[in-house]
C-alpha cells in the first residue's frame, strides 16, 4: 500500500498533555512524526501545533476518516481547531496582476522549476499587456478588465471565474486593484499580496514616492492576507534593503522590485507548505 | 610648516562650472583634494559637495581666512550655504541616558578605541543608575533628575550645563526624556536621537510593544536629528532586523539593543566626519 | 513543591515512534512540555531532539533520577546519546582575552544586563591591559601570561586554573593564542571560539588583511567550537557585512568588531540555552 | 546641437592638481559635470577616477576627438590610461547558459523592463533546453554544443561567433564551462562569471555540496571577471544569506539561486554603467 504524507495544524488552549496525546496517538494509528512545530503564546495561552507526517499503511483518506472519527476524543480539548492536508494534493493557485511582469515571472519561473507545490491555474489580469510574457510557462492567461465605473461587474466576473478554476490561494503579484469588501465577503479562501512598504509604514497608495519624501534609508516589502482593511492583513513576510539620498523614486521602484519578488515567494512557499497559522491578526509562521 | 586638512560643505543651486571654478581656487591655494563627493537633487535642482583636502603650506587659521576671503567671489552663487571644517579639531560631545546603558557603553567602547573623531565632555543623565559603567571610560558623569513638574527646572539646568561644556553636538543614548519645543529653541546645535523602530512606523512610545501588536516580521531602529516634531526630524541611519512570532515583548527589546547601538554608532560617525547634509527634512549622508 | 524546569537533548538513528514514546513518558513523569525542536538528518538517518519542559511536581534531582532509570527502557534505542540539563543551574563560564577589549564588553554587558544564562566567574587574559574595563562589571580579572616559550607552563597554569573555577564552557572573545592539542586533549568541556573571516575563507592568521588582499566584498565572522584543528571545528553561527574598495584593513577591523560582537554573542546564548548539538563537525542549532 | 553625455574613467599616480586641471579643462570644453566618484589607494598612490558628464553644444565624436588631442596635455601624467565612454551607445552583450534558467530569465526580465543599458544581441547555450524560456524576450538562442572531446571546436565557434556579433561583453549566467585559457588569451574583452560560493571559499565544482559538508551557516554567491585561474578574477559583487542545518543541498541550491540572481544583475548593471575599474585583481567600484 503506497505510504501517505500529511500535514496536521492544531491551536488550542495549551494544557498539559497534548503532545503526549497526539504523538501517541498518532503511533497507534501506524503514523510516524517527519517534523513537528510548535508554539505556545504566553500572552493568551493558545498553542500551535504543526505536525508533518507519514503513514505506511492507509491511504491519506483512510487516515483522514480515522482522524475525523478520533480526533475529537482525544480531549479535554479547549477552543480546537484543526485541519488535516494531503501532501499529495497540489493547491490551485490563480496568480492576478495589472502590467508589472517581475512578480508573475518569478513565480511562473519557480513554478517551472518545480519549487512550488502547487498548480498555477490561471494569470488573470486587468490588462492584456503580460500575455507574451507568460506564455512560455503554459499556464492559461486571462483579462478581466475593470473599467472605469465597472468594478462591480469585474469583481463578479472574477468570482465566477475563481469558482469555476476551483482556486484554492489567489495571489495578488502587483494587481492594482483594490479588492472591495462585497468581494472579500464572497470570496473566503486566501488571498496572500505583496505590498511595496515596509507596512505598517506606508501603507495606500505610492509607497516608494511616499517613502522618498519622507527620507528613510531603506525600503521594504510585505507580504500580507488580505483583510478588508487596506493593507492590514496579517503579515506573512517582510524585509527591507538599504538606499541612499541618491536614489529616485525610479530607483526605489528598480530596486524594491527585487524586495517584492523575495518577499512575496517567500510567503506562498510558507502558505503552500502549511506553514502559516493566523491568530489575531498576526501569523506563525513554522519555517 | 604643519599641513592642514580640512572639510568644505557646500550646497547651492546647481550651475555649470562649480566644480571646475572651486577645485581651482582650492588648487590656487597649494590645496589637494583628497575626497570629493557631489550630489545633484534633479527635483528641484540643489547641488551638495563635500570636499575633504588638505593643504600643504597654510595652517587651518590662515586657509579659513582666505576662503572667507575668496569663497563669494567665485560666483555667480545661488542660495549658495557653505562651512569649513579643521578636521584637527575634535568636537566636544554630551551622550544623554537614562536607564538603560547599551548605546553609552558602545559609544563610550568607541570613543576609548578611538573610532570617534571627537572628545565625549560628558554623559549626562536624569538617572545615577549607569554611573558605574561609566567610570572606566574616564568620562564625567551627571545627573540632572526630572522630577514631576520639574521639567522646565531640568530643561533649564541641561541648557546652561551644555553651554557651560561648550558642546558641540548631543546624543540621546536611549534618553527617555522629550525635549521641550523650548529647550529645542534655545538651544540649535544638533541632536542626535535613536528611535526603537523603522520610522515612520510606531513613533512614539512602546515601539516594540507596537511592532508586537501588529505582528511584523522585522524590527528597526531610526537615527535622526531632534525636531519640534517627535520623532518626525531628518532620518540619518537606519536598520532592520528579522523577528518572529517566536519574539516576545522582552526578545524584541533585546535583539532591538544590537540594532539601536549599531544605527546609532553609524549615524554619530558620519555626523562626527561631517558627511552628513540635511535638505528639506531629509539628509544627504556622503559615505 | 517547586517547579522544575528542564532541557533533554537526544540524538539516535530515527525510528518510528520515538516521540510518542518519550512524549507518552514525559507526560507519565508529570511533565509538560514547553517547547519541542526536532531534526532528522537524511543523509545519515540521524535524529535530534530537544525538550524544553517543566515539572510541577518533582525537583531537578528526582527527575534526573527517574530519567535516568527509565530513559533506556523506553527502547528500542539505536546510537543513543541523551542529556538532561537543570534550568535553574547556571553555566560557570570563564571569558578569555587579549588586548581588544569590544567582545569581552559585550559579553559582560550582556551578563551585567541578564541576558546570559550563566555566571562569568572569571575573565582570563595574557596581557594586563584590559583589566580597567573589565572592573564595573564585578567579575575577577586574572593574568596568565604567555611568554615566548611558555607557552607549556601557560597552559598547564590555564588548566589548573580552569578546574579551580570548576568552569562549564570557555569563551575565547578575540584570545589571540592558539590553544595546543595538548591542552584540548586534557580540557575536555565546550571551547567557542570567534575568528573573524567567514570560514573557511580566510583561517589562520590577519584575515582582514587577506580579505584586502583578495579584495572580496564582504568580511565575516564565525563562532566555532574549538577542536584540533585550527579554524575548522564546528560552527556555530556566522555572518558577514558589506565592504567597499575605499575600505582600508583598519577600516575593515573595525567594521569587522561589530560583526564578531553580535556572532559571539549570538552563539553563546546558543550554546548556553543548550541549543547547539554536534554532529560529525557540523551543529545542529535549535532555535 | 544635440548634447552629449558621456563617462570619462582615469586612473594614474596621484598628484595634486589633477582634479583641477580635468575639470576646468572639461569646462573649458563646455561640458558640465553630472557625477564625479574618486579613490586614491594608499597602498600603492593610484588615483581613480569616474566622470559622468556632458556636453551642450558638441556630439560624442568631436568630443572624443578634442580629449584625444588634448588629454595627453594636461600634464603630468605618470601611469595614465584613460577610456571615455559614449552614454548613448548601447553595449552588446551575449548571455551564456547552460541547463537552469534563473540568471537567464533574471536579466532577459530586467533587459526587457529596461533595466539593463545594453542590447542583449544574443544567448548562447550547450544545450537546447533553454530555448523556449528566452522566446518571448524576441532575443536570439543559439546552441553550441561542447561534446566530449570537442571543446576546441566549440570554442573555436564561440570565438567567431562572438566576433560576428560584435560582442562587447559576455555574461557566463551559469554556464558550466570551464573556458580555456586558449579561448581567454583570444577573447579579451570582458567577461562576467557567476560562482555560487562565496570567493574564495569553496571555489571550483560543487560549491553548495562542499558548503554542506563544511557546516557553514551562511551560503554565497560572488560576481566576477573570468581571468585564466578558475574563480580567482577580480570580485565586482557578492551576498551571503542565512542557512541551516535543516537546509539539504537541494534547499542550498534553491535558496542559492535568489542570492546568484540578484548578484550576477547588480554586477552586470555596475559594468555596463562603466562603475567598475579594475586594479591589481580587485575591483573599484563606483555606486
Amino acid at each position: 500500500m503506497p505510504a501517505a504524507k500529511a500535514t496536521l495544524l492544531i491551536s488550542c488552549i495549551d494544557r498539559p498533555g497534548i503532545i503526549a496525546r497526539v504523538a501517541g496517538h498518532l503511533f497507534d494509528l501506524d503514523c510516524n512524526i517527519i517534523t513537528s512545530d510548535q508554539y505556545s503564546d504566553d500572552e493568551d495561552g493558545h498553542f500551535f501545533w504543526r505536525i508533518h507526517f507519514e503513514s505506511k499503511s492507509r491511504p491519506f483518506a483512510d487516515l483522514a476518516r480515522d482522524l475525523e472519527a478520533s480526533f475529537a476524543g482525544l480531549r479535554p480539548w479547549e477552543q480546537l481547531r484543526w485541519s488535516l492536508h494531503d501532501a499529495a494534493r497540489r493547491e490551485r493557485i490563480v496568480i492576478m496582476v495589472s502590467r508589472l511582469a517581475h512578480c508573475m515571472i518569478d513565480l511562473l519561473s519557480r513554478h517551472h522549476a518545480l519549487e512550488l507545490d502547487a498548480d498555477v491555474v490561471s494569470v488573470i489580469s486587468n490588462h492584456p499587456d503580460l500575455e507574451p510574457l507568460a506564455r512560455p510557462f503554459n499556464v492559461p492567461f486571462e483579462v478581466i478588465a475593470v473599467p472605469k465605473g465597472g468594478k462591480p461587474a469585474a469583481e463578479a466576473a472574477l468570482l465566477k471565474r475563481l469558482g469555476e478554476l476551483n482556486a484554492d490561494t489567489v495571489v495578488l503579484a502587483r494587481y492594482m486593484q483594490v479588492l472591495s469588501g462585497d468581494f472579500l465577503r464572497a470570496w473566503l479562501k486566501p488571498i496572500v499580496n505583496i505590498h511595496h512598504s515596509f507596512l505598517p509604514a506606508f501603507a495606500g497608495s505610492r509607497p516608494y514616492q511616499q517613502a522618498r519624501e519622507r527620507g528613510v534609508k531603506l525600503i521594504g516589502a510585505t507580504a500580507h492576507y488580505v483583510t478588508e482593511e487596506l493593507d492590514a492583513g496579517p503579515i506573512i513576510a517582510q524585509a527591507t534593503t538599504a538606499i541612499t539620498h541618491r536614489d529616485s523614486v525610479a530607483d526605489l521602484a528598480r530596486k524594491g522590485k527585487d524586495l517584492e519578488v523575495s518577499v512575496l515567494a517567500k510567503a506562498v512557499r510558507a502558505h503552500l507548505n502549511k506553514q502559516v497559522l493566523t491568530h489575531r491578526n498576526r501569523t506563525i509562521v513554522f519555517e
